[in-house]
């Protein structure tokens, strides 16, 4: 039996995944601006044993919900100020392709691996929103599968970019007054159909050669681009049985290319409320969607959907005929993923926005530490999961609770069963 | 008689500004990709007595002499880090508006001044190394008054993100569920000749309302527009005349915009080399020119003053055409400087490419703590400087020997004379 381990990382999008968290009276929303916050997560995520953060990112604020908490600081500048403070955990940033250029694309994420010796991560988005494309000079987004056109371009440049330096480039011969060897510094001259860039980079090969990469695409174009580019794929999903299809689509795909079904790893999010009884992990939910504005997550589901549900029945079943709209081009799978849940749990429109409002969709897993680390390591044992998106509703709190009560409970190291 | 504080940043570009430095048997040229290097300079910077660190950018690996260290991680990725590990010393860090987009800059400087309390600074730069429109996909760089029209589009918008929130727009109403004041952000709709953007920002008005703008252009659209957007305006002179005169300049500048003389401040560069004894500090500094590559600083000053000075006799003076041909675009004014001082001090071409390469026609200071403290004090008494630019040849040797032998002879206070 061989083992692997199961991955970890510590999702942070702003004060938590959960919608309405931030009414929460522990919450303060106001210190999302300060390092400080970050600095406390990054340590009790370090101390608590996961491999990673991940910070999620979008080039927005989202207003469409006029009162709503989207302000985001860069996650650039984040990850860095943590690499000073942390000694292990990996630092995963979101960047679009959409709206960015590989020479910096490149260059800040090998500053960042320089830095944090060897920890950085890019989570490759392609961006879907109106408002980041008028923030960037557009009128709408490019169509979905041109973003993807463009995001291969841009990633190609990027790694040729990153080998445009040979690990022993530096030789730093004092005597002679030779730094770098010119042989071991090449110009890439990509010339793609988006891109066209010269390099070398003027960063040095950064000590994992190139920076983690992960993707969360879930269309086809977004499943072979991660299969061929992606060490980790980031998938949403809350039935197991989809998720194992997901998980087997994924493998399959990445073999196909030529790649062992290893070398790519497939993570689902999960949405963990944990606390020493199931009753007071039910409370703690409940709570929280106390605090949810029914208008607010009406509108987003209403635009995920592509169909104006601000008029119907909050208490009946979700109308027969959504999911049949023209939803937003990027949001096809979330849409199959919640109208999924909503008819295979026979849930009320009301019902389906608490769940949309906590998690998004993701994997919600309420109850005590054993429980939900069972859970986990079910689906990590049946093919639906080599890891985890740890997206805890509240910050800190959420967080901490789940380094408390479910770590101690998950075998880290999964069997990997023939 | 008021008082007004002489002003010091410790610049970093590399390992020092003397193009050999890194040849001395004490640098580590691999250290540059190390944070504890940068940390270290950081420290000592702060508690030395500094303002603020300066970080210098060119965003292409300068090949033309193709052994040479011109490699530098991405400022913004160092000064977050250090953010996160220094409490009082401001942060400046060079960023280009020729490849780059307002709303990454305004995004990625906000977040800076964020995490720092306050304490971010830009030097905006337009750019002027072919190599560096390569790796962005154009053939040459664009005209020198096309960059400058286009950083005016750039820091436009850019303004006005930073200015698309109010100080009290987060008005955090839990039991509203009102997280932010709706009328207290607004859209920027910035539609210029180059650059477009829809706005608000995603980030919070930040701490100092917008980081401070440094600026060192030299000619006439980079004097205009350093007098217009400028709290810091870096320059280039040897001669204390020449700065005088620049200096007025740019208070008249900056007077007729309506602007107080006080809110633009002008700092020169300085490379001090300091020590004990006056020989000593002139035995280091000829150390350092003996590592010097002849030709490569041949090739460099050739490119500045656009002329092919590789046959010219190197133990004569400067030949009487030079400076007359078609120089570089935007290092017309290095030229005068570089010309005049060969001129005004009788040098051989042999050591004007020593100048050259220890300070790259900065004031060039050699002696004793207390000699070179005057020489400060007095470019700040009559009108040349409201500070300095320290640029320590080698680092980070020289900037602790100004920190203990010249700091303590600089009345930090200067008396502003009627
Ligand atoms: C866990 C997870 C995190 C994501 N994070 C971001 C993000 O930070 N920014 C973003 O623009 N999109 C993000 N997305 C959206 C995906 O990048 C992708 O666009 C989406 O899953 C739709 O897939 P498709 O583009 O292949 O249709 C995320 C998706 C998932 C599942
Ligand atoms: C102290 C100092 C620092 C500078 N730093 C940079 C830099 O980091 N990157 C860059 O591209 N240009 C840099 N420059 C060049 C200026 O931005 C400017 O292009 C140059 O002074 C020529 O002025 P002009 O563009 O008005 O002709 C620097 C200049 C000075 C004097």
């Amino acid at each position: 039996m061989t083992t692997r381990r199961m991955g970890l990382n510590a999702v942070i999008f702003g004060l938590g995944s959960h919608e309405a968290g931030w009414r929460m009276p522990e919450s303060d929303p106001l210190s999302s601006t300060n390092l400080e916050y970050w600095i406390d997560i990054a340590r009790r995520a370090e101390a608590g044993g996961f491999d990673a953060l991940f910070l999620g990112d979008v080039l927005a604020l989202q207003q469409s919900a006029d009162l709503h908490l989207s302000d985001a600081l860069d996650p650039i500048v984040i990850l860095s100020a943590l690499a000073a403070v942390t000694k292990r955990i990996g630092l995963i940033g979101t960047a679009s392709t959409s709206f960015d250029h590989p020479y910096h694309l490149a260059r800040r994420f090998a500053s960042l691996d320089h830095i944090s010796r060897g920890r950085a991560g890019w989570n490759i988005v392609t961006s879907s929103n109106a408002l980041e494309a008028q923030n960037f000079g557009l009128d709408v987004m490019p169509e979905h599968d041109q973003r993807y056109a463009r995001a291969v371009d841009v990633v190609e440049a990027t790694l040729a970019l990153w080998n445009s330096w040979d690990e022993d480039a530096r030789i730093v011969d004092k005597q002679a007054g030779r730094y770098l060897d010119p042989a071991k510094v090449r110009t890439v001259n990509h010339d793609g159909p988006f891109i066209r860039t010269r390099g070398p980079l003027n960063v040095p090969r950064s000590p994992q050669g190139r920076p983690l990469l992960a993707q969360a695409g879930s269309s086809e174009a977004g499943r072979d681009f991660a299969a061929r580019y992606a060490d980790l794929v980031f998938i949403v999903q809350s039935s197991l049985p989809e998720a194992q299809e997901f998980y087997a689509d994924m493998k399959a795909r990445a073999v196909r290319l030529g790649r062992s079904p290893e070398s790519l790893r497939v993570f689902p999010g999960i949405v963990p409320i944990a606390a020493a009884t199931h009753e007071a992990a039910e409370a703690r939910l409940a709570q929280m969607n106390r605090f949810m504005i029914i208008e607010h997550v009406l509108a987003k589901l209403s635009e995920f959907l592509g169909t104006d549900l601000s008029s119907a029945d909050l208490d009946a079943p979700l109308p027969a005929h959504v999911g049949s709209g023209a939803p937003n081009q990027s949001s096809q799978s979330r849409v199959a993923v919640l109208v999924g849940i909503a008819r295979r749990e026979q849930l009320t429109l009301r019902q389906l926005l608490s769940r949309l409002a906590s998690g998004r969709g993701h994997l919600l897993a309420v109850g005590t530490g054993p429980a939900i680390a069972a859970r986990m390591q079910e689906w990590c044992e049946v093919g639906a999961a080599d890891g985890f998106n740890v997206m805890a509703p509240v910050m800190p709190q959420d967080l901490q609770s789940f380094i408390n009560l479910v770590m101690p409970h998950l075998n880290i190291s999964v069997g990997n069963k023939p």
